[in-house]
Formats: C-alpha cells, sequence, structure tokens
C-alpha cells in the first residue's frame, strides 16, 4: 500500500477535484503493474495499472489507495475492469466516501473477488484532505487567510490594509485564490477595498460568493465584473450563522470542493466561531502599528487550544507564511 | 579575504565577547598558513597563521578579517608578531573599533610593513554585529523578544501570559538569554509573571537589570536570588527616555556588550520608540484570544518600515520563531 501511495502522489494538484489514487498489481510477491490518476478526467489508476499488465495471471491482488469506483462517470466504472480471472483479491486503502461512486467493494465481492480493508485509512485520506472532508462532511474545505502586522493587526484604524504584505507574497496569494473554487468576503472587504479576488493569471479565478446587501449598489465594484453569486440573506447581523450554514449548503450542492475566506474580521470571526474551516493561511509582514482593526472579535482564553498543526512555513522575502491544518 | 572570513566562522560563539577573527598567510599566490581566534582568551587569529609557519618567508602577505591589535591584553599584541622580515604586506578586513585595541595598522606602518584595506568592513562587520555595535555605536547590541498569539497579543487582558508559547519555545528562550551578558524587563513583569529570566541552566545566566520601585518590597521576588543591578531612575513615566539612557549608558561603561530585552508592552515600546534595537525575536503560537495586552502601545502607519530582514526561521512544534535583524 505504500507503493500506491507513492504513485497517487504522482498526481500532484493536476487530479483536482477527483482525488489522487495510485494502484499496485501484485502477482507472485512481485509488483508486475503500477498505476496512478494523472489528471482529471483522465483514466483511473485502476483503469492503468490493469491496462500495463503485460502476461497472464490468474491469481494477482490489485493494491489501490481509494475504493474502485462503481459507478459511469467520465470513465467506466473500474469494478468492471477488475476481471475475477485475473485477480483473485482486492486490498483498498481507503473506502470512497463518495455517495456516486461508493459501492465498488460489494460488486467485487460479487464477482468473487476479495475485498480487504481498508488497511490505511489516515494515509490514504491525509492525501486528499479536500475530497474526503467535501464527502464526508458534506462541505466545502475551508480555508481562512489572512494578512497581519506583526503586532497582529489586519488594517490600521479606517481600515486601510494596502499593503501590509509585499508583492510575493501577495502572488502566492493569487496562486492560493487559482486552487479554490469558490471565494468570499465581507461586505465591509469589498466597499472598503474593492479588491478583485481573481488568481491575477496565475490559473483559474475562483468564484466569487457574496451575500446581498440591501439599499447597496455594487455595480461599479470590481467584484460584479466577475459575475458572482450572490447569495440572498436573512438579517446579516443577526442571522451569521444562518447565512453562514445557508452559503455552506449552497456551495455544498453546488460541487465547490473548497472555499477560501479572505475576511475580513467580521467574517473569519463567523467561520472560527462557528469551527467551520480547515486550514488557516497567515501572513506576517515586519510592520508594527499599534492600532488597527483585530481580525477576531471574539475572546477566548490561552489555554483554549485551536488544534492547529503548523504544516508549512515559506518565506516571501521580509514576510512570512504560515499554514495550519486542522488535527 | 573570503578564505580568512571562512577561518574566522570557525569560532563560532565561542570566541564571545571577543570578535571572530580569521587570519590566512600567503605567499607566492599559495595560502602557506592559516589561523582563527577559537575561544575568548584563547590566541589570536593572527597569532595562530605565524605561529603554524613552516620554512622561511621574506615577502608574505597576511590577510586578516579585523585589524591586528596593539595593545596588552589577555596575549601579546598582534602587532608584535608580524615580523617585517617575513611579511611584506598586511591586507585587513575591517578596522578595529575597540579603542582599546586599535592602532595596529600605524604600528605595522611604523615597522615598514604595507598595510592595505579594510577591504571588506560589510562582510566582517556581520561575523561580529554584537561586538562592532558596541565599539562604534557605544551601547550594547539590543534584542528585543517577544512572544505573541497568532493575534498578536503578549497576554489576557488580566496579564495573564503563562504560556502562550509551549516548552520547545521557551527552551529556546533559555538558550537565547545565555548567550546575553545583561536581561531587562519592566516592573509590571516583574510584579505579575514573577520570572526568574535565568538561562534555566542552559549556560551563563545574563545579569539582570531591573529599575528602581518605590514602596516596593521585591525581596520575595524570583529575580531577588539572581543578585539584580537596580538602577535608580528618575520618575519612571515621565522621564523613560532618560531612563532608558542611563541604562544604556551604564551598561556600555561596565562591558555588558549585549541586553537581551524581554517585555512587557510599556519597555519594548520604550526601546522601539527609542530606536533603540538591533534584532527582534518574535515569537508566535497558534492560539487566538481576540482580546489581550498589546505589545506596542504607539501608533505608526503601514508605511512606516521597521527596516528589518527577516533573518531566521525556526519552528518548535507548532510554534515559530522568527529573527528580525536590523537592515
Amino acid at each position: 500500500m505504500q507503493l500506491a501511495l507513492e504513485e497517487a502522489l504522482k498526481g500532484k494538484t493536476n487530479t483536482y477535484p477527483n482525488p489522487r489514487v495510485g494502484a499496485i498489481v501484485v502477482s507472485n510477491e512481485k509488483v508486475v503493474s503500477t498505476g496512478y490518476h494523472h489528471h482529471y478526467r483522465g483514466p483511473h489508476a485502476e483503469a492503468i495499472a490493469v491496462s500495463k499488465l503485460k502476461g497472464a495471471y490468474t491469481d494477482a491482488t490489485l493494491y489501490v489507495t481509494l475504493e474502485p469506483c462503481a459507478h459511469q462517470g467520465q470513465n467506466e466504472p473500474c469494478t468492471g475492469l477488475i476481471d475475477p480471472k485475473v485477480f483473485s483479491k482486492v486490498v483498498i486503502g481507503a473506502k470512497d466516501p463518495n455517495k456516486l461512486a461508493a459501492g465498488g467493494s460489494e460488486q467485487l465481492l460479487k464477482k468473487g473477488i476479495d475485498v480487504i480493508g481498508p488497511v490505511s485509512e489516515d494515509e490514504c485520506k491525509d492525501i486528499n484532505r479536500r475530497f474526503f472532508t467535501f464527502h464526508e462532511k458534506k462541505r466545502p474545505y475551508i480555508i481562512l487567510k489572512v494578512a497581519l502586522t506583526m503586532d497582529g493587526f489586519i488594517a490600521e484604524e479606517d481600515g486601510r490594509s494596502k499593503w501590509i504584505t509585499n508583492d510575493k507574497s501577495r502572488e502566492s496569494v493569487h496562486i492560493l485564490r487559482s486552487n479554490c473554487d469558490a471565494i468570499i468576503v465581507g461586505n465591509n472587504t469589498i466597499e472598503k477595498d474593492d479588491p478583485n479576488l481573481t488568481s491575477h493569471g496565475k490559473g483559474k479565478d475562483p468564484k466569487i460568493i457574496l451575500f446581498d446587501k440591501k439599499f447597496q449598489d455594487r455595480s461599479q465594484m470590481k467584484v460584479s465584473q466577475q459575475d458572482p453569486i450572490i447569495l440572498k440573506t436573512s438579517d446579516m447581523h443577526k442571522d451569521s450563522k444562518e447565512n453562514l450554514d445557508r452559503m455552506i449548503e449552497y456551495l455544498y450542492k453546488n460541487s465547490f470542493q473548497t472555499l477560501l475566506v479572505e475576511g475580513g474580521g467580521v467574517t473569519l470571526t463567523h467561520f472560527l466561531n462557528a469551527n467551520l474551516y480547515d486550514e488557516l493561511h497567515v501572513y506576517y509582514a515586519p510592520k508594527i502599528i499599534g492600532k488597527g482593526l483585530q481580525f477576531y472579535h471574539g475572546k477566548r482564553s490561552l489555554e483554549q487550544e485551536l488544534d492547529l498543526n503548523l504544516a508549512r512555513v515559506e518565506k516571501f522575502g521580509n514576510d512570512i507564511k504560515l499554514t495550519y491544518i486542522k488535527k
């Protein structure tokens, strides 16, 4: 299964929104074929491993990091390619959380193939965090991003935040956006900063999600040129949790696998308080302003752990980016 | 000179409070001897390079990163060891800023030896920042250290800051202390935290510097057991700059080459506002508290650059330490 995981990682980020999957065929204790899902809409790992088989095997074992799919999607169902005359056993790393594709194990068993596993669920899920979060929690994978001064402010007192971080940091944000499906910022940020929220040509642009706001004309704002999705809200301030839930549900139903939340403080605080986040991306710039706007408007004690792992540290000139992932 | 600099670096931190110095002897375009200052009170780089010379040279060149000393300290003056029958030329990286030891170039010239340089002052100073700052600015090298929550607070609203950072981070602070000669924290911090301010056995303990405070018995505080130096002050709040200047002068006169300032906010703000700092050591822990005490009590704009280079990034579990050095 370790070899299958290594195969899976070769898919890099190209398989998105599909998961990265790797497969290995073993016969007489020898690896006789390998495969991985190269890119979205390309053939699945099992299909490649099977098609690369040379010679006649009658008692082979297929190791695959994710349960073979049982549905007709862009490709033929993988279970159909696993011939009981060739394979006596399939070992799976993790069950498929996607209801549409699941059920592969049962189909294989019906064909007389032994199914073992899931044998390494944690590792197999870890390489596809966005995919598993989306299907298991039935909500998008949520990344909160914030750019701070050294003393923790997101803007000066008057709301001015252009620019806390340097060019290189901002470029990394554009790349981050290109890896997300949807992006949201609060209405205050739209009004104050008039951001364009695109990837600035670094890749695809995430879909902009806005809450409607009565009595306000946003036609002159940059986001209006990006064909944003505007969600009807109940009263913004009173029912923030309800609005949040409605948005999350909308994104899930419309297959937005990853949501990027770029502030400001009010919006970030809603997500933090609702415990709705999977990653926190924090930029610090070597500036000290003493007074300004905060990114968290609630109150917690030092004992309230956030349950975060510091997964990645990136240096952009004299700025730093810290990526925390929920444990 | 590049080779001499490489030699100098071999002294690591063992030469402190002396500078790191490296020396190379060249004859007929060949390196015939090398030396570096190994440790404080040990022989100087030039002395080692000269003593290692084998064979008779009459036209050698000595490259040394710092002007050879001209005074009798722990060792014989280096200028006395540089024999004009052997050396026709001495190339120096930087002039010696220490008034006591300076004057080497003049002595060498008197002996009929050519003196070239300083040829790479920036690089030679850079490997001995503390030493050069102390002698050139006539004040200790000042390191400000602060431990912050992710959102930039040094403590909860009631002053409680135990503990923001984790064990590993705090251990690194103990090591930092062992590399400093003096340490100061404000009176508020003494009263609130009752810190011991030692290196916890990681090396030497820095000398604790306190400002006196009328009407207060500190005999029960941990710092009182460390034989602190208590400086008389004028009114603490009105004349903070005067008190600061007096302390700096005291430390310089008493040969404290490096001062560590460990907070709290009032004290750090005094140093920041007076532009009295050479390094900023900032720890961030993955905690968000929303309300608390700030580390900077002044007000600056985003355009006011701090002129800092992010020199080092260290990960301690899920905490991070950023070391900024003044440009």
